[in-house]
Parts: structure tokens; sequence; C-alpha cells
């Protein structure tokens, strides 16, 4: 126990899905900190609040911190919201608890969770990040697939690239955050596919109760969800 | 306990160096293993086993099988030891034994263990990956720099393309066994960032004794080693 001191932020990366697949350390982190953060408005709606649960025992009987993020790509929306949600962590912070703030996979990638951590290191608090597994590791892994071996390149695209840079790059890339693209990456992708020149694989909801495998990229469905991570293994010409 | 059964060979991602950031999975299969598995001639010459060993207790009682991987970049060489370390490994799986084969981060990125893996698998045996944290993760974490937010690209480029890529990409440029080519690589960066184009950071041996943090690329020594991860925030010209 510390007295009179400020609490720290902790942003825990939960992995991708699967309890188990949490470190160590960031059991251990949630286990010693009094409170929760969530980037969401209640636990129930909140996925990394599921697998954190069922990691820790007795983790839903702390108190929750609730963040939320709207859905929008609303630059200034954003923005606010995340500094009204740094200035509640802040509060909490300076009455001296620490703060667990669950992350789905790990902070730095995409992680929603980075936004409260500048904002609360600018306002002279600590915050420190638990790394976790990504998303796409846990999908190459239930696919048998290497991401990268040797001198491969990996590139990373989120959402507004997935297809815009599906011929230029060379190596294997993971399309992150497809669903609403899928009917047109499929044609591309099948088209890749038939020149010789790639092999396409997907994962739904990874590590989730409804998560679905699929080696051959003509098996998914074209209404696939926002947790869909595609793998591209691309062959020189 | 199974009888008359083949053994499973499980690549175990140890993560990137503190032995905290292990997943409760990875811990759980090595205890369960009778047998670890190296990508190395002993297991003092194994960092994954140095961080494993912190992580399991009793681990340095089990067995191990070692099947070292020569430092060369003749492919035909390196077939050759995966072909005969594949051998000596579905040997033991077809003798009942669970392998549990450690690979430093996440075997998926760039991880030895995926050539053992496939040929296992070709051989008719049983094969899993337990998902680890990439080091460029902890990498990020110990900077306070995300990897990607929005809609960023993330690019990861090993050895060969350190160089040669760094105008070419947008977004976040994670540069990894970048040894050998740190002084042609901090000339380019401290161009760039003197034009405001960029700006570069880097984490030595990230999670061990003799971590460095460098917010500052000037100040990356320029015999930097192998586990050195350089962190590259590129602007939109």
């Amino acid at each position: 126990m510390r007295w009179n001191m400020e609490g720290i932020l902790y942003g825990i990366g939960v992995g991708p899905g699967d309890p188990e697949l949490i470190t160590v350390k960031a059991v251990k982190r949630m286990q010693g900190c009094s409170l929760i953060g969530i980037p969401a408005k209640d636990p129930a709606s909140c996925t990394a609040y599921k697998i954190a649960k069922e990691a820790v025992a007795g983790l839903e009987k702390k108190p929750v911190v609730a963040v939320p993020v709207p859905m929008t790509s609303d630059t200034e929306k954003l923005s606010k919201a995340y500094d009204a949600g740094s200035e509640r962590l802040v509060k909490e912070l300076r009455e001296g608890r620490d703060i667990a703030f669950l992350n789905l996979g790990d902070p730095a990638v995409y992680g929603s969770y980075m936004e409260f951590h500048e904002r609360v290191i600018e306002a002279g608090c600590k915050a420190e990040i638990i790394s976790g597994v990504p998303s796409f590791c846990a999908a190459a892994a239930k696919l048998s697939v290497p991401l990268g071996s040797r001198q491969e390149q990996i590139h990373i695209l989120p959402g507004l690239y997935c297809t815009k840079k599906l011929e230029q790059y060379d190596g294997t890339q993971i399309l992150m955050k497809s669903g609403g693209q899928v009917r047109e990456l499929k044609e591309k992708l099948l088209k890749l596919e038939e020149g010789g020149k790639a092999k396409a694989y997907a994962v739904m909801n990874c590590g989730m109760e409804n998560e679905a495998v699929y080696q051959e990229i003509g098996e998914l469905p074209e209404d696939a969800g926002y947790f869909t991570t595609i793998i591209v293994k691309k062959w020189k010409a």
C-alpha cells in the first residue's frame, strides 16, 4: 500500500480474445489496481472487459471507470471524448488510485488507450503500458502461417488502405478492420490467387466464442464483422 | 496423462525479454510438456531459454532437445539444419512426448520455430502455435509511442530493407535486425528529422538486463547489437 501518493495508470493489453493469451504481468497489474478503466460506456458492452474477467478471478468486484469513446471518424468529437475521459482518469489518479485500463490486443497497435496515455502524462501523472499479444499474431497462429520469415516485409494496413495498397507492397499484408470492404477485397484477392501472385487467409473473431478460421479466402462471408483479420502472402513476380 | 498417443509440438512465444511478459497459456504449456525444445546448441546460449527459466519454476529440470540453427543466409545450409532438427522433434513426438519449443517474441514474427512447425506437420504430427508479445510492441511500450493509431500504416522491415525503404513508406516503420546498418540509418534518420519529416526512436535489448531506451536517435551507439529495434514515425509531406 502506498499513502499520500498519486496513482499510476496502466494501459493493459488483454490480448486477442483467449483469456489465457493475457500476460502474467497484465494479470498481476489488474489484481493490484483498485480501479478498472474501460473505453466503453459500461462493462457489458466492452469486449476487453469480458476477456479480462475470464482471466482474473474477482475482477468484477472492482469498481469501473467508464470513459466511452464514440464510434466516429470526426476528430473533433473524438478529441473531446478523450479529453473528458482523461480528466476523469487524472482525478482518480490524484486521489491515489491505481487504474488498470483495458485495451484489446496490444495498446500500441491501434489501441484507444494511447490517447489517454498521452493526455494523462501531459497532465503530469504517471502512466505505463503493459504490452499484449496483437490480434494478427493470434490469427497467424490459428492459420499456422508465418507473418514474416527471414527477409520478408510485413505491412499492417487499417481499413482505409485495405483495398488501395494490395498491389503495391511485397511480402505479407495484414488487413485490419476490413469489414465493409470484404466484397471488394475478396474479388481482388481471388484474382491475385488465380494469377499465382498471392495466397490469402482470414480469421473472424479470433480467440472468441464465435471464431471462424478461413484457409480459403473465397469462403469468408461478405458480411464479416469488425474483428476480421485478413493475411495476404504475396509472392514476388 | 495420455497413453499410446503421439505428442504435440507447441511453438511457444516467450515474449520480448521480461519473463512476466509471457502469456498465462505459454506458462501452462511449458509446465505441461515433458520436453523443452530450443533452436540453439545448448540452453546456456539460448536467450529464449533464459527468459522461460525465469518465468517457470523448475523448468531447468526438464530435459532439453537442442536443434541448433546456423547463423547464415545460406538457404541450403539452413534447410538442412531445419530438416535434421525436425526429424529429431518428430522422433520424440512419436514416442509420445509433448514438446514446448521456445521462440523469442512471437513465433509468427520472424521466428525460427515456424520452419520446424511446417516440417513437423508435413510429417503428419500435430503442432500448435502459442502466440507471444513481439519485441516491437514492448519497444513501443518502453518509448510511450503508439505504433499505429487510427488510419496509420505500420511497416515492419527486416535487415535487408532497413535503409532502402525509409523514404518510400508512410506511417510507422519498424526496423528490425538493423545491427550493422546503424551508422547509415542514423545519418538518414537525422536528416529526415531535421527536415521535420519524421521522428525516430530506438530500444536496445528490450526487457533484458542491458536494456537501453533512446528517445533521441542521435544517441543510439553505432555498434548497437542484433536486438535493436528502431521505430520511425513519418509525417506526411
